[in-house]
């Protein structure tokens, strides 16, 4: 096989016996990106020698990281020290952060190779989308913000790629590109030297093509340790429709009731929730606290670059100033209220995940527009790990996408769910 | 009088009548440092030049923001792009950040002028204590973390200064050193670009040495308007003892006595609080997260710099790994439900702000402990804008401290109450 083909736990097995090296690793995978990349344009900026040069000394050194080798993608609102790092605004053109945000140093520190940083919307936020193409169709948008992330994984530009959800921005460029994508539990992973968007809902989040390769970085990270889920015989699924279901197009509706078909098939428990009457409030406090925390995001740039900023940014700012404080006071304790409520259904319903869309549907067409996030903001305002998988195919022969959802910090339990229902959902783990 | 010892309020009142010139007002707060911080020693770092030129621009300039010519002092784990950022490390010794963090950025783009940097405890979180001692006396901390830009506020070095609090590192030093500070709502003014010690606890905070001074400081980072509380006479403080309230030694004690019965006298309605029973209960959950957030806050630098790194972070880490994720969703779970039962007090028992003292007493001698947290760190915990007034001294001669505590995103209203209250205390306001 090619090596840009492989996964990171194909590719890590390959690399620990030898058969592969680093630099012939990252040399295939930044050939991919010299053929593939002048129609995906994933890439705000690729250094090739650089990652060579990090290829041999890992080649040639000792220390073995949990990400020993992988070639990795970052999205461009996340520091590096030593690629630009461009938030996708003119202002921030070839802008060289002096350190590696904390999620890039650990990923580096682990052994992963940068290769370089990946397009998103201006400031993961609004104004410029990416010029970012779906791989899948290249008409179509790869969604957003995380847009080249995606792009670049379910190209096979990298085995992994790192972005950021505020609403959906992980988990719809997952579904709409036919990958893996997680969002962990918000604060298990530090965000700190990621360009804030609204702080008590911005999470880094990551890009795979199998559920095991979620689980090594969540190795990386430290995410806290979990028992393995029962086999596949007793793991209970709780499907929920949730107040979100009438937004949702008849194919993703299809994917997910095919999917729980083949689950029940495969000998899961399978059962119906119903969130409290309370989660009608939800998305609205969700919306509405985002919408409060672009105050403080965008101030500085606001008063720093005034008109030179665009007015999306000054909008933002003032539509906060336009939210009263007691408003924004009911909306934070809604989702406060809301998170223990949620998790405490695992226990009460006896279940190990939440099955639901990643999207309202396909991707749609046009580069303008990345899609709709309403089937993610309810989870990200909920804290709770999410994770895309990429099963069945709409109309127009784009993926779809589930997202199974667990308990806060139960991470990586969550992501032993997904390695053990994949192969009932026919697709890889 | 000599324009070091100007307010920020009287200083801008002469810069606008032309009466002081922005570099005056510069110069003789750079010859007061330079006079006076081989005692006190409060800066880590101070660009003589830089503020001087930055003055002179200011003076011959048409902007004129609502910090116009007003010298700053800037806590060292908070990004400059013009100097240095070493958070007391000697792993980031002489580090020069690209760009400004958010709120250095909104301080000079209000026509602030950043002196320098102040000594801060090592990360904000451990490992060593600054060098600075207490202006009040030398021989004794001034508090900590945010030693240095307390000390350089009450030594009169600038009139303002930014710190952060993640426990008590805003209110504490501000009580040990006899000046005002603010710990805003948590999430109201962006951290982003200040080094991360607890994500959902850390907050940019402020000193200044009159109430009055912290409004403009509001204005500036665009804190929710609200309206004037009523006039003293008919303003209603609750004394709230408080579950830490056996921790505080009888000087801490005297002096919210003290202030009750003056405002009393003054005709405020002044009535004890009790906090419900729950709230037995927030301070181990707030110690709880604190120190599972330790885990992203410290992993990247733990692996980065390996046994160069203080091992008191290595133990943060591993501290945090010992934490099971029951155990830390339940601590998230009581803030959670704490934060919105405290706002209600201020209906229910219609009170416009609590005051508590600031510190268990007055600051202790010697430069190597920075003092106990707790009675900071329920209300950081809280989210609540928390507030320190220098009111009362101890009996080796110190200042003690008491704090008033609004509600939550009614930030500028307690600054009102602080201002209204003030001539009854018999401080500035």
């Amino acid at each position: 096989m090619l090596p840009y083909r492989l996964t990171a736990t194909q590719a890590t097995a390959l690399i620990a016996r030898r058969e592969l090296s680093c630099e012939e690793l990252a040399c295939s995978c930044l050939d991919r990106i010299e053929d593939r990349d002048p129609l995906v344009r994933a890439w705000a900026y690729v250094d090739r020698d650089k990652a060579i040069q990090k290829a041999r000394a890992l080649d040639n050194g000792s220390a073995r990281g949990p990400l020993h080798g992988l070639p990795v993608g970052i999205k461009d609102i996340i520091a590096t020290c030593d690629m630009p790092t461009s938030h996708n605004s003119p202002l921030y053109a070839g802008h060289q952060p002096s350190e590696d945000a904390s999620c890039v140093a650990v990923i580096r520190s682990s052994g992963g190779i940068v290769l370089g940083k990946t397009e998103t919307v201006e400031f993961a936020s609004g104004g410029r989308t990416a010029p970012t193409r779906n791989p899948q169709d290249l008409l179509h948008t790869p969604g957003g913000s995380s847009s080249g992330s995606a792009a670049a994984v379910a190209d096979m530009h990298v085995p992994l790629a790192i972005g950021t959800q505020t609403g959906g921005s992980v988990i719809r460029p997952a579904a709409f590109t036919g990958i893996y994508g997680f969002k962990p539990t918000h604060g298990l992973v530090s965000y700190a030297g990621a360009r804030t968007v609204a702080s008590s809902l911005d999470t880094i989040g990551w890009f795979a093509r199998t559920a095991e390769d979620l689980l090594i970085l969540a190795g990386s990270f430290r995410l806290p340790e979990a028992e393995r889920p029962a086999p596949l015989a007793h793991i209970r699924i709780g499907i929920c429709r949730g107040p979100m279901w009438a937004h949702t197009g008849s194919g993703a509706r299809a994917a997910v009731d095919a999917a729980a078909n083949r689950l029940a098939d495969a000998g899961c428990a399978v059962k119906e929730i119903e969130l409290a009457p309370g989660f009608d409030q939800l998305s609205d406090a969700a919306y509405q606290v985002a919408a409060w925390e672009a105050r403080p995001a965008f101030l500085a740039d606001c008063l720093r670059f005034g008109t030179q900023l665009s007015p999306v940014f000054h909008e933002k700012v003032e539509q906060a100033q336009r939210i009263s404080s007691a408003d924004a006071g009911r909306a934070y304790d809604v989702l406060a209220a809301c998170r223990p409520a949620f998790d405490a259904n695992f226990d009460t319903a006896g279940i190990d995940a939440i099955l639901t869309p990643s999207a309202v549907g396909e991707a749609p067409e046009g580069l303008h527009e990345t899609g709709d996030a309403i089937l993610n903001t309810l989870w990200t305002a909920l804290h709770t790990p999410c994770l895309a998988m990429p099963v069945g195919r709409g109309e127009r022969g784009l993926p779809l996408g589930i997202q199974i959802i667990g308990q806060r910090f139960a991470d990586v339990r969550l992501i032993h769910v997904a390695t053990a229902i994949a192969p009932a959902l026919g697709i890889a783990s």
